[in-house]
């Protein structure tokens, strides 16, 4: 017991908190959005990079350059199988960082696309994602403006993986930030959830359904605007549900917000098939991953206006209110269940579906 | 016969010009820095991706936002081995996006940086990678304001991919541009050649010499304002030399300025121990990878002046100049040997040196 002990703390030459501690390698779970993914921002990478922009933690850093705010996202992605339905790799890492400036209030304007390939990838595929890149970039008004290409040998890397970076302007009176949720403050989500995840994971379990499960890809740049449009004050945070769904989401807000937030199980949305594929594997659509919904956590008095907004926009037309900020059991997530029970939503641990964007 | 070229015809639906169809799937050479990744680029993404910033093919993409000029660029990294003499993948992540803004005559100010992990690998190297970047970009002064981690099952990637992103603001008075290349311009160096990759191909090759080569992995942005501060309108152009050399570095330069270059073989400065190792290795040195140097075309009256501010910098005391722009074969690099003999110096083709960066 000394010895395996004494080894492991030798083999690390950085000082870390207990929580890496438990983990002397990478895992899947670091992977995940969940506890050990903020475990690996909040103990290695931030020690490492500190400062200002970084510690927000946002989906994307705000700076300001001159008098202009900019939002800078980031996004690699590794998704399997790189075609699925709904969408393909390409599609889902335009939206995805379209999505996370989105997110800051931002407008997108310009991607970065950068390509790891593994040698003996098909060109034809290639191509296929690049023009699927193309054209989601054309629907969400931004351009890809330049690019790299790296290539690994077969074996050390797995088709195609795509990191899109981007930046966009945030207009002036849109301040999004986790210290402006208050109690009182209503939890919108825009529709159903688990979409995404369930389609992915559908074809690789081989489930069949009378309709497939199609992935929710999207960007969500016009939903936000139509908000921020009907009253940019209200809107204090927003995030997209991606890796760790709802569940992480929701979480990270309240650990940010030093808030409690309860959820109305009944009130959220979830489509018949992904219920019942969640049902068969076993998995809680909380915890699915989402690539065209938002949350947005608003001003109680304006609330029903952004829901009316949300469900105007043909890509919010199931949105719901789904809970709302609570000063009781900061930093928690709760839930009302179906059945009237309260129970605690936690941050989920490790990776239930890997490579799932 | 005729069945294998229907088939190999039905693989391709998209529609491409010869160059792409004599390969129906990545090769090497496909992330080579040559002509195979001009290829890529011109056949398959600038198709895709179609827009102005990206078809000036800088080493970044220049952009305005209201009147600020803004430069993007991005890279990744997938270097092997990940630790070599004289620096990291961390650091060679930092410095390579730093110097891509830095060619854009930007001063650069905050990166992305988003890491692709495999399963298992050790999280002590991680904080290592880490802190080198966190160094790196203290010494380059820029901050990584965001970031983004995905794990892939072991034997899916190889330890760490890291990319990079970077943004910077360009000056006013600063317009680097390949329209901007003339004829009589000087061709500026600003230090020995092939240091990066002969480092790393002789860790690889375990070739040993009385002191280890060194990469020359830098940040060359106070080398650039060195150039700017002394006479903005007199720089035309610059790129680093990385993937490829300075071979393909010239070679994209005559192209898209269509003018020829005509180098001086003997001025051009090549530590010992690299010639010899390249020697033993059957490479030409103008071809092999530097993450420390910069080609500066400059206007000839103020090459003197900018030869000496280059050497007063300490990254630039093997500063030379290599050669000129000439009307004579545009679009063709040439030079004159030790023997008085003028030869062809072309674009390379197929990868001699796979994942140098």
């Amino acid at each position: 017991m000394e010895t395996s002990a004494s080894k492991r703390e030798s083999a690390f030459f950085f000082e870390c908190p207990l929580p890496l501690r438990d983990y002397p390698t990478v895992t899947l779970g670091h992977g995940s959005g969940g506890r050990l993914s903020a475990d690996l921002v909040e103990h290695l990478f931030l020690p490492a990079f500190d400062n200002a922009a970084l510690r927000a933690r946002g989906d994307g850093a705000v700076i300001s350059i001159a008098d202009m705010r900019l939002a800078i996202s980031t996004d690699s992605f590794v998704v399997r199988p790189l075609f699925f339905p709904g969408g393909n790799i390409g599609e889902l890492a335009v939206n995805g960082t379209v999505n996370d400036l989105a997110m800051c209030g931002a407008v997108p304007l310009h991607l970065s696309a950068s390509f790891i390939l593994e040698e003996g990838f098909e060109l034809a595929q290639l191509n296929a994602i690049a023009h699927a890149m193309g054209e989601a970039a054309a629907r969400a008004g931004v351009s890809i403006v330049t690019g790299d290409t790296k290539v690994v040998e077969k074996g050390h890397g797995d088709g195609v993986f795509i990191n899109t970076t981007g930046i966009g302007v945030i207009p002036a009176g849109v301040h999004l930030a986790a210290e402006r949720v208050r109690t009182g403050d209503v939890v919108l989500l825009s529709g159903t959830i688990g979409d995404h995840g369930m389609a992915i994971m559908s074809v690789r379990e081989g489930l069949a359904f009378e309709a497939p499960i199609q992935s929710d890809t999207a960007p969500l740049h016009t939903l936000v605007q139509a908000l921020l449009h009907l009253n940019a004050e209200a809107v204090h945070l927003m995030r997209d549900p991606t890796r760790g769904g709802v569940a992480a989401a929701l979480n990270e807000i309240a650990q940010q917000a030093r808030v409690g937030i309860v959820l109305d199980e009944r009130a959220i949305p979830v489509r018949p098939a992904v219920s019942a594929a969640c049902e068969m594997l076993g998995l809680d659509p909380l915890y699915v991953a989402n690539e065209g919904k938002l949350i947005a956590i608003v001003a109680r008095e304006h609330a029903e206006a952004m829901l009316a907004a949300l469900r105007a926009h043909p890509l919010g037309e199931a949105a719901a209110i789904i809970g709302e900020v609570t000063d009781q059991h900061p930093g928690l997530v709760a839930m009302r269940t179906r059945i009237g029970a309260t129970r605690v939503v936690p941050m989920p641990q490790g990776e239930l579906l890997p490579r799932i964007c």
